[in-house]
């Protein structure tokens, strides 16, 4: 297991984490220019940040600052109500995959949405099991354009309260599952993103994680579970300030032999949002350190 | 699968679904007389409602009510920092054994408990794998008691939100195993409660309950989750309102032989324990018939 503590050389920032500063919105140029400042090597960003900023200009940036993608988040959401939904959500996640490549990304990160309708507060139907059938059809079809493109897809099984409206893969096992329906030859080109807010509490986690082996662990986030949670999406833990032991789940995943980065990707509205980015990154720095 | 449409024969009423009616506490001797006056034929109450009324009184009324218990809510809370907190975790949950017993409940429903302080805002340490193993040390031990007593431990797989402060035990699959390992001749004194919120979500569901079978399938609780859900302990939905296909649940809980009461467990701090009890009584009556 990787000696942390003496600098922070595999600390990867998920931009989400410093996507708001002191509450407002910070473009994504500002982030990586913070992250190229800050010594941050890598980074994950997200489609809509680098919507708004332009691709050719992120990925410009992205080189400028020498910066690495630990992943690209994301795509995913394959569940839809009739083919035209399928079909759209077919093609955003070929452009998703093109701009994963475009970006030099690890990986294109998968979540692969649930119930349709959910998300916006009224779901369609209640038949996780279609949802699930659907999501394996719609990860079986991107594999194909994927692998020409040679882009691996990481499935990030979501925690079970996310179930309903944002993935209806919820476990290692599960994602692995899929992962040995669509490519039994274990080739690199579909694996798992390990997040340890949503695997921590598996009592099966260890096994699957062995289980995964070196060729299906692509990417591995942190960030902390808070007690209280006073929010499901939003209310992310700083590492070290909750109750998840992440050097135990990371010497489980580098056990396998994974090397590549600790993408720190924390939500919160209420405490970090808040925050100056400057401190919130100083304080991911610290806690890479310390904690991870 | 029993016809629910025509009655409410096998509701049963978790007696915290209106422990607050217009947001003041209801006293359970109100709740009781409630029930009785709606021909709701079952209850489950909770031991500190137990305890505010007073046992004997609560026994007296549950008789002349002709009211059966569904389950006795709740033993469990098995680990602890020291042996002292372990004494009397398992001190007290020899009296709920007692209780439930002079109460004649099916079941002492127990919520294991997890990593001691974590309730309370700062947990005391950060090994889930210990205190698995103190949960089933702790459940080994009360079993033996409850065996002489003739009740049966009923535990309550919670969904894994709660892993860290309420239950470590957060799959059917993880219970089971528990089950197999302390009761393993399904004696029927060991078995599961299962609660369509805790377990919906769970892709191996239909699996683990048919491993279940009639001896462990000890109790079914039945409420929905909503999306959103904007509290993670208090902000269950009525059935209907949510995504739970909880009739095809109920399926599969009767295709193992299951014919007690569907227990209706509603925490509802914004909606439902803001309304009249007398609406949600009869709000629950109505679901049940169309939607359990």
């Amino acid at each position: 297991m990787r000696d942390f503590s003496a600098d922070h050389r595999w600390l990867s920032l998920n931009t989400a984490t410093i996507r708001k500063s002191r509450g407002a919105d910070l473009p994504l140029t500002d982030i990586l220019e913070a992250c190229a400042r800050k010594g941050i090597r890598a980074v994950s960003p997200w489609r809509d940040q680098v919507a708004a900023a332009g691709l050719a200009n992120v990925s410009k940036l992205v080189r400028q600052h020498g910066l690495e993608l630990s992943g690209y988040c994301r795509g995913g959401m394959f569940p839809a109500v009739d083919a035209a939904g399928v079909r759209a959500a077919r093609d955003d996640n070929r452009r998703a995959v093109d701009e994963a490549k475009e970006l030099n990304a690890t990986c294109l990160v998968l979540v692969v949405g649930a119930l349709p309708g959910a998300l916006q507060g009224k779901a369609t139907h209640k038949d996780i099991a279609l949802a699930r059938n659907q999501v394996q059809d719609g990860i079986a079809e991107l594999l194909e354009y994927a692998r020409q493109a040679k882009m691996p897809l990481a499935i990030e099984p979501l925690h079970p309260m996310y179930a309903a409206d944002r993935a209806c893969i919820n476990t290692m096992e599960q994602a692995l599952d899929v992962c040995d329906a669509l490519d039994p030859g274990k080739s690199g080109a579909l694996g798992v993103a390990v997040d340890v807010y949503h695997v921590w509490w598996d009592p099966k986690l260890q096994q699957q994680i062995e289980r995964a082996g070196r060729e299906r662990l692509l990417a591995f986030h942190v960030c902390d579970w808070l007690t209280p949670t006073t929010d499901l999406l939003n209310d992310r833990g700083m590492m070290g300030d909750g109750v998840i032991d992440i050097p135990r789940i990371r010497g489980w995943v580098e056990a396998q032999g994974f090397a590549g980065y600790s993408e720190v990707e924390i939500f919160s509205t209420g405490n970090w949002w808040q925050r100056d980015a400057e401190e919130t990154l100083d304080t991911c720095i610290a806690r890479h350190r310390s904690s991870v």
